[in-house]
């Protein structure tokens, strides 16, 4: 079985009153506890796969490395529910700064800005383009894909896309983690994200995008809806936000021009 | 206009390739920062009303204050996106542990705790029974209500009810701030919480399932799926869980005798 959720016993309900004992697939919720040079750093809650790129994409996303080479070993304890990265380098000023910035979201982790200024974040500068009908077919991939979500209704997924196909597919309890899953992998593999997508179940939050932008995907595009933060942003940032993408349409908020009829 | 959205401009893409520019309805994502006894404690993202309750429902779920007596003033600045609750005691260990206890989530903001020895949490223990037929027509209800999800898709909502009607409802941006709206709502009335439903758009993670427990409610309804780790907390915890209550079905998996055919 998928070690990613757990048969439970319930009853099912119907319209009628009839009542039916059934064994249900509930997706697992995971703590995965963080450490930065031997220091605890933060316990995520998520689907306990692909820990390391969690780890390594969080702390690209919250700055404490910012290439490969920041990082000497990732030390992976799967049932301790551990990941323990060691930094070349102390990396002080964001230990300092992230205890501080405990900021929070709508719906997301802590993360640590909200005025873009604090943002270590430079625009995406890509004169890539994509046809819109390319974007339909990468989301309809997509959800062929998401084999957890058909199973058990409970978890996000995001993908990193080039025109044509999707590279990497992350599912995960927690619509973050699957956007830092991704970040995670990029940094680990060095791949070159200005003409790739970002695709994504969940809604574009400022900190999705912020996300994005870090990333470095000149696109991110979504089955759901952006907030106004998220698209102030992605003006700034030069990323092309693509919101409701799903039956055939779309809307594009910012950045039109990479998006070819 | 309601002012928890934004119109902005966007081109809405159809299959066939047609283009057409639109003003679109999107919502407003705003930083609340929350100080407590003068200390600036958390910066949360949310839909900007109802701050006072965010900000005392945050409280109480963080452990800072555990009953109206234990608040002396709460001062509201919507200019500068500011509440400030005033505590008649330090709460210095809540203060301590909060800051060393950076846990977030799968889709949640930061909490205190990820094992249950942790939480602060008494088991709700009540004999109160709910007919099957009314959870289906207070969800029903509670979609009727959801004008901001009507408008815009971008938001969850959570309503506490009798078994007969919402009492109230509150939507975000967050599903974790709407739900901590409602408990600062209880929280400042003194609403006796043993014979009311939580009902929420939003999965049940493990972080809402003690947050439904601390706000002391027999059972949390939600159109979408749970986690294994919400239903474990839910079964040590004396909380009914219903989840996929949509189209007159559900599941119940924890403590069902609660719910009558």
């Amino acid at each position: 079985m998928d070690p990613r959720y757990n048969l439970v016993q319930a009853w099912r309900i119907n319209k009628d009153g009839a009542r039916e004992f059934i064994e249900d697939p509930v997706t697992r919720e995971s703590p995965l506890t963080i450490y930065f040079n031997d220091r605890e750093l933060v316990t995520l809650l998520c689907t306990f796969e692909y820990v390391d790129e969690l780890a390594v994409g969080f702390l690209y996303s919250e700055g404490f490395v910012r290439s490969k080479e920041d990082i000497r070993e990732i030390k992976t304890d799967s049932g301790e529910g551990v990941v323990k990265v060691v930094g070349r380098n102390p990396a002080v000023i964001a230990e300092q700064t992230f205890l501080k910035r405990y900021i929070t979201t709508g719906c997301g982790k802590g993360t640590s800005f909200y005025h873009l200024s604090d943002a270590v974040c430079r625009p995406v500068e890509s004169g890539w383009r994509v046809e819109s009908s390319r974007l339909f077919n990468l989301m309809v991939q997509a959800q062929r894909r998401s084999e957890l979500f058909k199973t058990t209704g409970g978890v996000h997924s995001s993908a990193l896309c080039t025109g044509d196909e999707i590279m990497f597919f992350r599912e995960d309890i927690g619509r973050h983690n699957t956007v830092d899953k991704l970040i995670g992998r990029c940094f680990l593999d060095g791949i070159d994200t200005s003409d790739k997508i970002l695709l994504t179940t969940g809604r574009i939050s400022s900190e999705i995008l912020v996300k994005a932008a870090k990333l470095g995907v000149p696109l991110i595009a979504s089955r759901s809806a952006p907030t106004d933060l998220a698209l102030k942003y992605a003006a700034e940032l030069g990323v092309t936000v693509a919101a409701f993408v799903r039956n055939q349409r779309m809307n594009i908020y910012t950045h039109p021009e990479r998006v070819v009829l």
